[in-house]
């Protein structure tokens, strides 16, 4: 399932494989919240070189519903993605307003933010759904602590991620055997522990005693300083087994994915280059472009002159700058291909780092460019 | 310039060549008026088939300004469009209540309606933008009456269309002298007259005095009976020497355009196959298919079994009905670009059946698939 090939250091490269799907780690997910990369389509994802996207078991569940996906041959079919699809249980949407009520040990109280209907989501059902969604690979329904939140709240946290990630697994073990599918679905389990190092271990130990098919670092990328993210995922990785992969959740900046992969970090995944991409924030090969910027409205050179993407053979600048001011769905869709074909570059370039064992030095090069 | 090719009754198919550009008559050109088709790249459009899309003078003067388009060498490279581009000159913008202020012999006050800055339009200075834009084909500023409005003030639109009309040319010439390009830009006038046999002979008679190298027919699909337009249609088309082109501005349906091929239209243009792409109206080989209809929800079935585009090719209804339902970005691209992808084959479709004398059945087919 998951062979490392070759490391350098902590970093390290490899193929998670999953039934006839496969992909070098490490790898980049951009977000399909709702069954597709915004603005993007499978065909634009598999030019790139996009091998996994991860979507919104909660959303999903909203709409269309598992039961219209399922009957459809499960998220890959719906989506036409050939890839690893990956699902998130929708734990993080416990921190949309719109759609959070309360959470206790038994699980969390949704709202549908359409209807108003409540929804009560528990471990066993966010398993339900994902499976019936299909995903490659699922997430454990976790508790997630925000950055501001007091250490006796993030301890609180840690223990129901841990109690969810029990009924998690037994709910999923059971529901899989009576599934006799071919290819079974991973489950990833989720810690937490904001920046304390005390509850980054306890939550490592225990989640790994749960013994999941991967590991996925939580709770991160939320306003903490650097060095504390650094420091969790340094903390955390320690426990996880070596030949586990490893998810660092909602990372984030080239800077911060290469100092994660430099700590042994597998897959990643983030709004950023997407967002971004919308918000006139552009990845090139001298840094970050902010197109926005006047001196590039009568600019005729491509976002990045050392950018293969079609984007960068065709469009210029100015042409790109005007349409992401007016916002329209041509002018978003050519800049989110290219920041995501800037980030799938990076990552094989990581990887190939790795292999000729040099991967410290091209970190350090991509770090002095991206200093965010 | 304009050479046609073969004739089935009054229909007629041709080529249309400026430069190097060239495009097979009849075409229909996809809106794209901010300089993209919404949500669609030229690399779609070469893929469709698509030869010629219509821009909106007004619009660019507004948004980037063409200053900015002529700098990067003109609409063409601007957009990265290697057909014809064809320029609206914005006339149809008088219906705007946002825009318009008030009309006069001089030109047109419009409002910039993000500075609320004053713009005074005239013939000239239209003529001078779309130069400066340099799209292959012009249109003259024109007065387009409503459907709602009174035979008087059609009357009056008419004698300031003309009025209009022979200022552009006359300003056209001069400053196409000045330029010396290789390549002309064509202008064609625009004849109005609502549904009034009398002002639509009134209309024609007068701007196919002043030699334009297109006639394009304007007024029309405002709501006016089906029969009436084919009748206006018919009764200018009489007045157009035979080797210029025609052009029938806003239309339309398949049905209304094969009818206006019949009556020996060569070109078309409308925000329908693109507009109806985003509200769930999808043409087929079996009509309309009105996606939101919830039998789709569970359909995995392509839009239209008998079409060969990458959408058809790789995607469920079911998939395209939640992402328009959604009106996600990547759903309106993948809708959009199967309704052009229909239409461009229709064209194709008249074109062959002109050649082989066929037409008159053909349209008598699709007419029946849609009754609209």
């Amino acid at each position: 399932m998951f062979k490392i090939i070759a490391r350098d250091g902590k970093a390290r490269t490899g193929v998670l494989k999953i039934g006839k799907k496969k992909a070098e780690t490490p790898f980049f997910m951009p977000v399909s919240s709702n069954s597709a990369v915004r603005f993007i389509s499978t065909e634009d994802l598999e030019e790139i070189g996009i091998k996994a996207t991860i979507s919104n078991a909660f959303i999903l569940h909203l709409r269309p519903g598992e039961k219209i996906i399922r009957k459809i041959g499960g998220i890959g079919k719906f989506m036409n993605f050939s890839g690893i699809n990956v699902t998130d249980s929708g734990g993080f949407q416990m921190y949309s307003k719109e759609i959070f009520i309360s959470s206790s040990n038994k699980g969390v109280i949704f709202k549908n933010p359409a209807s108003g209907e409540k929804i009560f989501m528990t471990p066993e059902k966010d398993m339900k759904i994902q499976l019936d969604i299909g995903s490659e690979i699922a997430m454990c329904l976790d508790s997630m602590p925000l950055f501001s939140h007091s250490k006796k709240e993030i301890e609180e946290a840690v223990r129901k991620t841990t109690l969810w990630a029990g009924r998690c697994k037994k709910e999923h073990d059971k529901l899989q055997k009576k599934q006799q599918k071919e290819n079974k679905q991973l489950l990833f389990g989720i810690m937490q522990g904001g920046i304390y190092p005390d509850l980054r271990e306890k939550s490592a130990e225990d989640i790994v005693k749960l013994n999941f098919d991967g590991y996925s670092i939580g709770g991160l990328g939320l306003g903490e300083p650097r060095e504390k993210q650094y420091q969790a995922v340094e903390f955390q990785k320690k426990f996880i087994p070596e030949n586990k992969p490893v998810y660092l959740m909602g990372i984030g900046t080239p800077s911060e994915i290469l100092e994660a992969i430099s700590l042994g970090v597998d897959m990643f995944d983030s709004r950023l280059p997407t967002q971004n991409a919308r918000r006139g924030t552009l990845f090139t090969s001298k840094g970050k472009l902010r197109i926005f910027n006047s001196r590039y409205k009568t600019d005729k050179k491509p976002i990045d002159e050392n950018c293969g993407c079609f984007v960068c053979r065709n469009y210029s600048r100015a042409f790109i700058r005007h349409h992401l001011k007016e916002q329209s769905g041509t002018g978003r869709r050519l800049a989110t291909y290219h920041n995501l074909y800037y980030l799938s570059n990076l990552m094989k370039d990581a990887r190939n780092a790795i292999k000729k064992k040099k991967f410290s030095e091209f970190k350090k090069k991509i770090q002095k460019i991206y200093q965010d």
